[in-house]
């Protein structure tokens, strides 16, 4: 049995996938908080957070983290999302070890006044550079206008006043209310003994508080509908994002969803790449979900011409009506289902895949992610599921939000 | 023995690695042809033509080749170098046959003269954003000054003007000349069954013309040493490139050679990392090398406020003049192996990698390159080899160029 799993007296929970072939292995560290746990007032505390964890522990100076990774040739890093917080390294067999030693100790840090006001300046420095990038404000003015006051409409970097203003006491107390064993999953794939781990482990986190810390406000999102606009001067391109609700993460439907987001929106082959890219109407179009614990979003979104950006809009209303009509033919289902089974399974070859997809699976569904399972639930969809899930979740009632020179788009 | 290979009767090489484990396989055709083989006048004709296979074969459309490909849920691209072609696929194993069916037959492109000259648009377009790049064009320059008339110095993208003036008929002629079965090495790895795969590459190339066509032009390029600039109005930050001759990408002191290059240049914990990233003096400083058959260049390259340029040269002399005199230490050459290993061990954990792997080492060394083999010898690497690299290639004679603000590194 490749797949073990274990609670810590502490809470922290353990999951491994043994990969007997594998000559490396990954190991991370998943907490389930992200900026859609974050109060008010707290607007990009995760992140910045995330950021601080590399800074220093009481055994350890910033300058030691990097050099304890180095020495092992660790490859190592960090992401903070709406939901998660992840530290991971894909290390040697041998130095499995000093890794878990040194993702612990940076997961205990000591969040130096010093260190977070220099670092707070690195943040301030990378919002302005997102603020730069119109694709990604286009993105998060979208996902504030469709979320709206649901908790997945925070922004994960937050605002330049929002990070500017927090003080260490907050990241300190939005760290004791968050990253509590009990909201911990590490997992770990590849060449590893699942003993050791689970000792190893033990050892490494005897002091961490086991306190209760649910996830609240948990319920599907699903936008004000109709036409909205974000006018931005001095951008070249219109962007136009169209949101669905979708099923969530955690839903049986999800397998069912992906086979539809790839036939509306995958790069190549695709309703969207047929209609708007094949043609030269649009820069980009693509469609993805947008999913998360309770609620999800599947969008749809182009980038063109602000000339041709109403006619475009036209045109995915129509691709979203012909498919909430007719569905998809069996074509479509079987090439979207091929381009998923090779992706799942490509993915599955790495520790770092593995790693990645247990801990998701986990997360989501305290579910082990059996390969052969997952292929079998794709392989399970067909044109009559795709109407099912088009009856439970209408593409044609939906929210579209523009962003760049047009004041709206009609 | 996972590793086999064959020589079908036109010349085409076959390569292959069986993944028992795996659950997918990956193929790839690289031809030993790139901008270092292209003749006066036919500067670009190498990536030109790569984007021409996807236009078309007597048998298919181009539209018939994306969907073939999307058909059968492919992961597929190619790319051009100064010495390789390739065109790769990666599927799920029962799609082996269609993907090889496919690739075979684009390789044996139309070359139709209305998609010949739409495509030459997408190619201008392409070498415009290129030039937008000043890293890129920093790059380009260097090799440029350094290379002088090597081959090793033409441009894969070719010039505005270059490509403007090809015609059809000189890529006909390139074609005819360069894509010749004993030029090609058709690599697979992952889940297939040998004598099946030969078979299938039998047949679909039993029609390839077998003639000889060697590279010509082998010879070690040495630069011209001293310091040169390329003045670029409007650039913000100062690119300094720095190059040293290096072991070819055939020779056994290529191990060594990445040894040194890690510990003088890697991202995190190098020599460059301590001098020039950490203390905030560059944006970016980093090592790598560039080798080809017959010839190898260590360049050490950072970029920063046009106003530090010279103080930070003088800084990448002064590390370049104590590795010479002392060499390296023996916790620089141990972490260093480290992060190559962990390399290595996670890059050979994909198909893809793999194929990429044991084609790369086919293509210089007519090698199997067997991880285990790879990993000893960079184990072997010690202070006394880095001494010997280190005699026979100093890093103390370089040649240096500048691009961006400053007239001169003076």
């Amino acid at each position: 049995m490749p797949f073990q799993m274990f609670k810590l007296p502490n809470g922290l929970q353990l999951i491994g996938e043994t990969i007997p072939t594998s000559r490396s292995c990954s190991v991370g560290f998943f907490v389930r908080t992200g900026s859609r746990d974050e109060n008010a007032g707290e607007s990009g505390v995760s992140h910045f957070l995330e950021h601080m964890m590399f800074k220093g522990t009481p055994r350890r100076s910033a300058l030691d983290v990097n050099r304890d990774f180095d020495r092992i040739g660790a490859s190592y890093n960090a992401y903070t999302s709406e939901e998660h917080t992840v530290y991971y390294a894909a290390v040697l067999p041998e130095y499995l070890p000093q890794a878990i030693d040194i993702l612990a100790d940076i997961l205990r840090p000591s969040l130096r006044v010093d260190d977070f006001d220099t670092e707070k300046k690195v943040i301030l420095e990378e919002i302005k550079m997102y603020e730069d990038v119109p694709g990604s404000m286009a993105w998060e003015n979208a996902r504030s206008i469709y979320y709206g006051k649901h908790p997945l409409g925070n922004s994960i970097l937050g605002t330049s006043a929002s990070v500017a203003a927090l003080s260490r006491d907050q990241m300190q107390a939005y760290f004791d209310r968050r990253y509590v064993s009990s909201n911990i999953i590490v997992a770990v794939a590849g060449q590893f003994e699942w003993e050791s781990f689970v000792d190893l482990m033990g050892t490494a986190t005897a002091t961490w508080p086991d306190v209760y810390a649910p996830r609240e406000g948990i319920s599907e999102a699903h936008g004000p509908g109709g036409l909205h606009s974000v006018a931005k001067e001095g951008t070249a391109q219109q962007h136009v994002l169209v949101f669905n609700t979708c099923p969530p993460a955690e839903s049986m439907l999800r397998y069912v969803n992906s086979v539809l987001a790839i036939a509306l929106g995958d790069d190549s082959g695709s309703r969207l790449h047929w209609s708007l890219v094949d043609p030269g109407k649009v820069e980009s179009a693509s469609c993805g979900s947008d999913t998360g614990q309770g609620s999800g979003a599947l969008v749809t979104t182009f980038s063109c011409d602000p000339a041709e950006a109403v006619a475009n809009l036209a045109i995915v209303q129509e691709v979203l009506a012909d498919i909430q009509k007719n569905g998809l033919s069996e074509q479509e289902i079987a090439q979207a289902k091929n381009k998923i089974a090779s992706r799942v399974v490509r993915a599955s070859e790495r520790p770092m895949g593995r790693m990645r997809t247990i801990a998701g699976s986990w997360l989501y569904n305290n579910e082990y992610s059996d390969p052969d399972v997952e292929l079998a639930r794709f392989d399970a969809v067909n044109s009559r599921s795709i109407r099912e899930l088009l009856d439970l979740y209408p593409l044609t009632t939906n929210t579209v939000v523009g962003y760049g020179p047009l004041a709206d788009l009609k």
